[in-house]
């Protein structure tokens, strides 16, 4: 176990020389600190209400799990319940450390783009992205491996953890995205669509909530995202290793090498942006994804060869280095799954120009384009799962699926860094045009957004691609866990459970369509009474009231919440105990097959209808302010709770039920 | 076999009759005869060249069957394909004859309502639908019975005239839908938002292709789709009774009883509309559908009375009266699943009230809270679907399963008679605008038209409930055929069978949707041209050339119906043959979980979006011409192909994937 702390003990210690390396630089003008002191209390604000929500659900599943009648064995009951706080407490503590840096860094990747231009800028923000990056992946393995130690490796326990981390990212997630979503639609459709005034405009009081909203949704919410899919891979590889029989016991230890091995590879990788990112910007975030990638493969490769040796698992043989074959499935299927999105949503590629063309009709088949894109972009990325799983299965066994996912997810720390470093961009962006700063600023922020899109696109498929198979990997420990042997498709109670797993995912995402649409409502007419009440605001004389718009959106995130984030944690234990574990199996499966396909296609549509608005913004089909560009503006509002939070959520529930499902198995035999 | 032949004999004698009676109408004025002449034309070319394509699929297909190399047996292969064909010839000369009477009733109906009021009108439009619904149970039973007699109920050879009906439902459901939501959204997006002329304006090129479209679709169309599912549950209902092992022979006997009952039950439910239709419209078409739907549970009583027994099936016992029960189970789920229908989309209750609220905000919260609505309303469907499955199963195993299937399907006749009527009431009010009638007749029309949408609702249910049951039944004689004992859902194969089949009904929506748009956007420059380039058309002078708009429509929608059906075909056979049948079980309850919820969030959300735009034109929020009208329009127009075209479509690519399997089994053994 001295491997994998000693790589997390790295991870931490190179948070805090980033965090130094991005406090140290300068904030810029007084305006400017000011704006981003706004957005850092906003930010906050959200944070400390949102985990007061969080923490009483976690105290409350404690207390059930320590309590005696959901086990058979009261010491297990606490021990799960203490691994389960540990793992909610390394998430959120992670996701507050990231957030708290974003916010920082967002003034001085301004400041970085007014003094040193696109180079300057981009340091700043991929330091500030690489702080969540690298929080995530060391505060959760170092959680895990003393979790790991304190309880002796016992497997039921250690689920309990994955259970904490995945507890908060489907609430920091959701609640961070309708936060998000409600403030942007709230500050796009009055701001923008009827008061005509510019994104980012100081006047429109929806403005900061909207850039609060990048950080707690897209950094923090993104941050406990991954560090659920991270932590889940692994456990899912240990749980395995220890429930289906795998007559090896060194194959336990080899998922957190290959943790191990990513963190170091991730930090190579940020190293590289950082150096290589003078002369080539797009060329450097690209260089270091796949610097980190190339070395976590190679590392797999020897770590395997050491350690691996041949096994069998529910009686099949499996060669030595199945897993690592398994794993390099797991990575190219995730690269082809971030190919499709890429070209889907990308307006370089038919499909966003055609949509672009479409929109000369009006808004309708604007929205029903972007719809039909997504559904048509989850036929090559669903191939390669399926593919994958196949070929893992054959390499490795079940125990292979687990080590896909890990394969993607082994370089979380650079991939986290990538992702966050957009939001930062973002409201740098914000902060330029709120402080009233040259143009040519916001150009170079809008031009370090936009870079990083490619590479975002691939972590998005990774996010995808080991969702599906870190819940395929939980499934597997789950059924042997419940001693189902066999879950037969054609039984009543698995197709019962099939069929209400598969409308859980669309009745979850009607309830965060409906909390967004509520904040939103709602910003819309905050933000048309300060316009109407507020004497000199329209003028530019004095200021809006921000921290009113914040406080609508805080919470319509909390009560947005807490409906689906309960249900999600009821509906697993009320079929496994009403229906049988047979049902239950039948449910995370019948949650997986709709809950990729919702994932996928949401994620796409929006990302498609976002960029269809933006390709014509750059002059095509009539260019800003024509009809086609109103059209467009109208999908892209329609796309972005679609890409931005029911989507994500979705992945997230689909691992929540099944790490539930896993952990509680005793209850349902 | 007696009883059923006479039956259906008998409901052809009706169709003979009804027809006569829609003929010796009255017609109504020269204007009105030419304007339902151009609708018959129109209709009758679509129809000619789609059925001139299927008659080229099917032949493909019949003589592969007929081949050898398919099945071991090749005197198996051409009987098959001669079953083949005669389901294919029923579903096609059913949608004909329902067709022609459909576009001459709509004048009639027209001139019923300037005579006689809603009573004279609401009669012709009835007997108009019937005829339709009569042709589809009375020829369809008809046909099985000569396939069953001709090859002494072999049950592998009548599983081919369920194949021939179900490849014809799914290109005539497609085909008409694209047509009609072609037509309709380029009529619409020109006519009533760019040039501000009312729907059905004579002025407009697009409205006769409109009107055609309700005919080719909503009747032709959604006849084949019943009859389709009529066909499937009556089969596999026979199927299982041969394959599945059932200890008594005349379990097969009581299917064809039940089906021979409700049709004589539906000629009733007609007659009753027909009396009591001149006193109250509404409460006439309901007591209809529920004099139908309580005379055919009593028959089923008295048929499983007297001829059903105890039986054994794989093993279980089960008593002779379980399979009335498992029909109760069917019908309720039915009536559940319709009546939640109802509650999400008519403007009577909270969602849609709230959606046209919301619509306040603009056209981006429309389009997203219809989507919600349609999310939120596979809810309580599912759950009831699912207990249904469950209890049936309870009652009689699997054969329970396809006989709630046959429970809800027994009164199609009654079903379709109320569905096809709206669309003919609708027709009469394009009659009555076009011919410029006083505006009293096209209220007496669109009073009729909703009149029945409550009953269409359950009809709706019925559709969506039955699919699901149907293809469970086929399903489990899939497996029975291909040996296929045990399909566990954590086996590789099975796994990726059910994520491709999980994402096949979201790559063909996104077909649809695309062939819609396509059809849509080549309709709106059409229209364009003709208002700008024929001189007079706009101040009414001269008539536009509608001939060129129908033909747009017939292209795009054959063009659009080849890829998706020719998919639907080939891709279980490639599976089976690829990845084994466990694969391709997999592959159908994928395709089964997620189409059940794309059908029903389709089906609700266009619905909700249709309703909120006629609460909004009810004069609530703004009335007509608001900006909340405008909002409402644009989001009906995303919601019209989500209803008319590729949600019902959904349903049949689900059972013809189905049929396809057990009809291809013995190839994948």
């Amino acid at each position: 176990m001295i491997i994998p702390i000693i790589a997390s003990l790295v991870a931490l210690g190179f948070v805090v020389f980033l965090s130094f390396d991005v406090i140290k630089q300068n904030q810029g003008s007084s305006r400017m600190i000011e704006i981003s002191q706004a957005i850092q209390d906003g930010a906050k604000a959200f944070l400390k209400r949102e985990y007061i929500y969080i923490g009483i659900f976690v105290l409350i599943i404690s207390a059930l799990m320590a309590a005696a009648p959901l086990f058979t064995d009261v010491e297990l009951g606490w021990r799960t319940s203490v691994a389960f706080i540990a793992g909610a407490v390394a998430s959120a503590l992670a996701g507050y450390i990231g957030m708290s840096i974003a916010t920082r860094a967002n003034c001085r990747t301004t400041q970085g783009a007014l003094t040193g231009g696109l180079q300057g800028a981009l340091r700043v923000a991929v330091s500030g992205g690489a702080v969540m990056g690298m929080s995530v992946v060391g505060l959760s393995l170092l959680g895990l491996c003393i979790v790991y130690i304190v309880f002796d490796g016992d497997p039921v326990v250690i689920n309990g953890y994955a259970m904490g981390a995945s507890l908060v990212a489907l609430f920091a997630r959701s609640g961070g995205g309708i936060f998000t979503k409600g403030a942007d639609m709230g500050a796009d459709l009055v701001g923008k669509v009827e008061a005509g005034i510019p994104e980012d405009d100081p006047r429109n009081p929806a403005v900061i909530a909207d850039n609060v909203g990048d950080n707690v949704g897209d950094v923090a919410g993104l941050g406990s995202d991954l560090l659920e899919s991270y932590v889940e891979s692994i456990i899912a590889a240990l749980a395995i290793a220890s429930l289906i029989g795998l007559s090896s016991d060194s194959l336990k230890m080899i998922p957190l090498y290959i943790a191990s091995a990513g963190i170091i590879a991730s930090i190579i990788g940020i190293i590289f942006v950082r150096i290589t990112g003078r002369s080539n910007p797009q060329g450097s975030l690209m260089g270091g994804t796949y610097v980190s990638a190339i070395l976590t493969a190679v590392a797999t490769y020897v770590i395997v060869s050491k350690f691996g040796t041949d096994f069998t698992e529910d009686g099949h043989s499996y060669l030595a280095m199945g897993p690592f074959w398994a794993t390099i499935c797991g990575v190219v299927s995730g690269i082809i799954v971030g190919f499709f999105s890429e070209y889907y949503t990308s307006n370089k590629y038919k499909p966003v120009k055609k949509l672009a063309e479409e929109s000369k009709s009006g808004p309708a088949l604007t929205v029903t384009g972007g719809i039909a894109i997504g559904m048509a972009s989850t036929a090559f990325p669903v191939l390669a799962l399926a593919g994958a799983v196949m070929l893992s299965y054959h390499f490795a066994g079940i125990y292979g699926v687990a080590m896909a996912a890990l394969g993607m997810l082994a370089t979380t720390g650079m991939v986290v860094a990538v992702d966050s470093y957009g939001p930062i961009a973002d409201n740098a962006g914000g902060i330029a045009e709120m402080a009233k700063l040259d143009p040519s600023v916001r150009e170079i922020t809008d031009n370090l957004d936009s870079v990083g899109n490619t590479t975002a696109a691939i972590g998005k498929g990774f996010a995808i691609g080991s969702a599906a198979f870190a819940s395929l990997g939980l499934l597997a420990a789950f059924m042997k866990s419940a001693h189902v042997d066999v879950a037969d498709i054609k039984d009543p109670r698995v197709l019962a459970g099939l069929l209400i797993g598969g409308m859980f995912p669309f009745l979850v995402s009607s309830m965060l369509f409906e909390a967004v649409s509520k904040a939103a409502f709602q910003m819309i007419e905050e933000v048309r009474r300060q316009f109407k009440e507020i004497p000199g605001l329209m003028e530019g004389k004095v200021l809006p009231d921000s921290a009113k718009c914040v406080d609508i959106s805080t919470k319509g995130a909390i009560q947005g919440m807490l409906l689906p984030g309960s249900l999600a944690i009821v509906t697993p234990v009320l079929v496994g105990l009403l229906l049988g574990p047979d049902a239950l199996a039948g449910l995370l499966v019948g949650a997986l097959v709709t809950g990729v396909m919702l994932g996928i296609q949401m994620a796409n549509s929006g990302g498609a209808l976002d960029n269809a608005k933006k390709y014509i913004e750059e002059g095509n089909f009539g260019g800003k302010g024509s009809d086609t560009h109103k059209a467009t503006v109208i999908g892209d509002t329609v796309g972005d709770p679609l890409k931005d939070t029911v989507g994500p959520s979705i992945n997230i529930l689909i691992k929540l039920m099944a790490v539930i499902s896993l952990v509680l198995a005793p209850l349902f035999i």
